[in-house]
């Protein structure tokens, strides 16, 4: 029998439509998608039929499977002979742990290949009309999470340093740490540095709430914005004016 | 006559396939097709017979046409009624000076609509077996120019100091100014820092150079790198014994 193979997919920021061409082909080819919380419905109704769609996601606090279990399943259906899509929110190798499953997939012999994607880390705010970037404004963006892995000995990410090093800063999966993150970099910046919070960006249902970095996390909690959202700091926030428009 | 509209397109990080699905769709509906230098000849076969296709690249020191002309033809060509692509290489809001472009036209009374591209500071990392970020080694990864925009007062990029505060830094079309930015992250991070320069990332040509960051300039040098290339740096590096493999 054939040794099958593992694609680890990005399906992009949300709106079904960023998928790439080459996400799509290797998708509508698989005889498994292995599959995320935030992957969008349309996307599985591309699977061809009989093939095999497996729920992975994890939402807060409640893990369908672990990643040992994730990483295994990958491994054992590519054995099987079988065409293994991992489907997964935005671009894998972005806070996406695809580079893990990547790494586990080649060590126990059965090919892999990543097919990047749009991340929501520029997708997002683009669909609010926020640039990361601006000729005249920012030349440098950072991009962070907000949720760092559970089990490390102390905490990497110093979002004062970062905010203070760089002209813009977006921040992955920082709702529930919110009020933490916006006063650090408000140490860094200033409470009047623009701020934005979009929430389920690109999608039909997005909502932004554009405030500062004094004001994010009190606005946030007013309009109820729940996860999955991004947030975007610096000048490019006053650049929405300028570039969105009711679609 | 209805008023025409203008897609601001990113074609994504060079691999034809990297397109998304809505940019390859907007590109197939396309009246006028405005494209770079970047752009793969294969995307501007998916255009309709009868579309026009502009070529405004802009190679280092020979512009076709100025920013302003540029602008300008979007416009003009939306007013006539067509429905304009602004084809774009990697994501047209990382650099790509979309949002002039955008901001230009809905000024000028035209919609504008960005289509987010798959960015080249995440994809060509990615196709080298590089991921920006790790669970365990990378939290955090900023993206910088290499080149500022011409007749700015002063620098705003400090690459040492932006090198100090995240832990993956990549950098775009920064190769003719490769030594200068090295030796900055040098001084924040050490001249061991892992360091990747890939030239035509996702592309059959890529080629990458592995180094440190004190090494990195004189092996580009002697490898004969030349742009487009994607400078990495940061632990990172170090996962491509592990992600990469021969296609």
């Amino acid at each position: 029998m054939r040794r099958g193979k593992v694609w680890i997919v990005g399906a992009g920021p949300g709106d079904p439509e960023l998928i790439t061409v080459k996400g799509l082909r290797v998708l509508r080819e698989a005889d498994v998608v292995v599959y995320d919380r935030l992957v969008h419905p349309a996307l599985l109704r591309e699977a061809r039929s009989g093939a095999e769609l497996i729920y992975v996601g994890k939402a807060p606090g409640r893990h369908t499977m672990t990643q040992d279990e994730i990483n295994r399943l990958l491994v054992e259906k590519a054995l099987e002979g079988k065409r293994v899509v991992r489907l997964k929110g935005g671009d894998p190798y972005v806070f996406g742990r695809g580079e893990e499953e990547c790494a586990y997939v080649l060590e126990h012999g059965v090919d892999c290949e990543v097919v990047p994607g749009v991340t929501s880390a520029t997708a997002v705010p683009a669909y609010a009309g926020i640039p990361v970037t601006s000729r005249w404004m920012a030349s440098s963006f950072a991009v962070v999470t907000g949720m760092e892995a559970a089990g490390k000995e102390r905490p990497r990410v110093d979002y004062a340093r970062i905010a203070s090093a760089v002209d813009t800063v977006v921040v992955l999966m920082g709702v529930s740490r919110l009020e933490y993150i916006a006063s650090r970099m408000a140490e860094a910046r200033g409470p009047e540095t623009p701020a934005a919070l979009i929430e389920k960006g690109t999608l039909p249902e997005q909502r932004v709430v554009v405030s500062t970095l004094g004001g994010i996390a009190r606005a946030a909690r007013e309009a109820g914005v729940e996860p999955p959202a991004v947030l975007v700091v610096g000048d490019v926030v006053k650049l929405r004016d300028r570039l969105w428009r009711l679609r």
